[in-house]
């Protein structure tokens, strides 16, 4: 078997394969701050390159216990999509709740370029898209984040915070104390003041940041506007799928609200509880400058972010050249390639087929 | 590296990879006939299970080249989705115009179980599922069948017609003389008889089936209503995006025409030349007896197939059965498994990384 492989992946098109560990692999050479700083730029160029995105909402298979979804999205050159779940039970088989990877394919030719994990790199496009947001509107001189709900994405949120936007005291809280202890693990040493609090009210209390991102597929009000105090930004993260939402409509109607691309935002996003003329701004048009992102110190500011696929293709693509440049990934031998490509059948020619029982034989 | 990737590829979580080899080696195994059959009997099975299945049209994004689509499916126990392109100019870069790949994976958790080729696949499910449907509406006497459009997938409906129809007879005919050639090279030796023709009408010229399966994304009048006599089947396969047709409106308008799922062939198939009123019959149906098929000899019927992501989750499923039986196929390291699912920064762990490095050193 393994040379009948290897002599038809040495003929197979050029595909890269990131592995989980190759993934790993990069961020423990390159950094996570480095990563998080790098994938930030690349996430905010092809957000300033907004117009020139085939863009659609992602589509959504849901289920009882959680939802699967694609996430395509193309410019000229490149298509990218991503898979990706979202099963809030999924800690009671001891895995994790969002799991995904993606493709990077030849929008000319159709031919897949790039398989790669992305249960990893979803934690980091998140977080760095996040930071990206609070950059243009938190207020320049916050210094306190609460952080509610300390699950699997909560690390990277913190770490992208505070490298990005210099963030020094993290106020903690989960209903599971089990998953506020590992935060607190985790965030040892990387010169971070963190509080563990009791309750969210307790964690909000005095943050500059507020960020939620918690998984149940509820609509559950883990923000409401009596706990925010003029002038907080808050990055809602865990809102993200129709009947998932964080925050109280309250404070969506006190403050101006911002989202990555808003036909999927009024599906998925805090605003589901909102009319349609409820009116939020597209952070591309921050990023820009054509928009205004925070207008004064005492403005309350939500980025209702659901995640976007554009930010995977720009995810997708800092790991490419990230690989490219420290020389990581395999060759998947996943399209065949065809000496006439009109003669598909020829795969199958017995006397190619022989040749190769021959190597397995020989094997 | 290879010491790291090891070590983390044994705690990843179960995704089987079908390689491009991988399935080759299945039909070399079984046999193509053999496949052809049993692909058509899973695909008859799940659409006897239609209102089982959560279904879409599918995502498309259209180039100037050609289009790459997502075909997502999923019942209560497994969701699927294919990637495919189609760039008709592909064959000036030596690559074939189609090219696919697919996974499965559970509802229930959101684990992708597998990865594999589609695009020999897409090839084998396209004429099984051709030739479920001829079974259906053609006439039961059928013995003849003109091909249009010997490409690359030409083999693969000839020889399905031939295994799953007694179909003995093939006239074949394409504007490109060399792939016609190919294809008589191809079929040399598989018990049936063959004639090049010089144009469409001289091949359509007393066949009981008529297949066409041609490449160009234009609105293409390959038949005309003066070339069908009363009682043929059309099996119109090449016609399946929006713009690429094949047959003449009048061809629609005097027979009986059925689809896989209206919804997306009233956009994909010949039936975009048609109104919406116009009356189709979705597959499943007569395959159940809930809708009549053929009900004359002199009836005029049409397969307007468009290839519909029910059948590559009906192709992957066979194909992880085949590879269960015999043993074929990789795990891939897609997924990273966590000791704690809300742990997913210990990936990242110093120690861990230290451990993974010290390896690589070593090895």
């Amino acid at each position: 078997m393994q040379s009948a492989r290897k002599t038809s992946r040495s003929s197979s098109l050029d595909t890269l394969f990131l592995s989980a560990s190759d993934i790993t692999h990069i961020l423990a050479c390159k950094g996570l701050g480095a990563c998080l700083a790098g994938m930030a730029d690349y996430i905010r160029d092809d957000f300033l390159r907004w117009p020139d995105f085939e863009k659609s909402a992602r589509t959504a298979s849901h289920s009882a216990q959680g939802v699967i979804e694609l996430m395509p999205v193309a410019d000229a050159h490149s298509y990218s999509f991503k898979y990706v779940n979202g099963h809030p039970g999924n800690y009671r088989f001891g895995l994790p709740t969002v799991m995904a990877f993606g493709v990077l394919a030849d929008v000319a030719t159709g031919v897949p370029r790039l398989v790669s994990e992305l249960t990893l790199t979803t934690a980091l496009r998140t977080a760095a898209t996040s930071a990206l947001a609070a950059r243009a509107l938190a207020r320049p001189a916050s210094r306190s984040m609460a952080l509610i709900g300390n699950g699997a994405q909560s690390e990277f949120q913190a770490l992208a915070f505070h490298h990005l936007l210099g963030i020094e005291s993290l106020r903690l809280f989960d209903i599971d104390t089990a998953a506020t202890a590992k935060l607190m693990r985790n965030l040892r040493g990387q010169g971070m003041e963190i509080a563990a609090c009791n309750s969210a009210t307790e964690a909000v209390r005095g943050a500059d940041i507020v960020t939620t991102i918690t998984a149940d597929k509820t609509r559950a009000t883990i923000l409401t506007p009596e706990m925010i105090a003029a002038g907080v930004h808050i990055n809602a993260v865990g809102g993200d799928c129709p009947g998932k939402t964080e925050l109280h409509a309250d404070i969506l109607r006190a403050a101006s609200v911002f989202v990555e691309y808003e036909p999927q935002t009024r599906g998925e996003g805090e605003i589901q509880q909102m009319p349609l003329s409820f009116p939020v701004t597209e952070l591309w048009q921050v990023l820009n400058g054509s928009a205004a992102g925070r207008r004064y110190a005492e403005e309350i500011t939500v980025f209702d972010s659901v995640g976007f696929a554009l930010e995977d293709y720009a995810a997708l693509r800092f790991m490419r050249n990230a690989a490219e440049e420290l020389g990581v990934g395999q060759p998947l031998d996943l399209i065949p390639a065809l000496a006439d490509p009109k003669n598909l059948f020829a795969l199958l020619d017995p006397a190619t087929t022989t040749a190769q029982l021959k190597g397995v034989r020989a094997a």
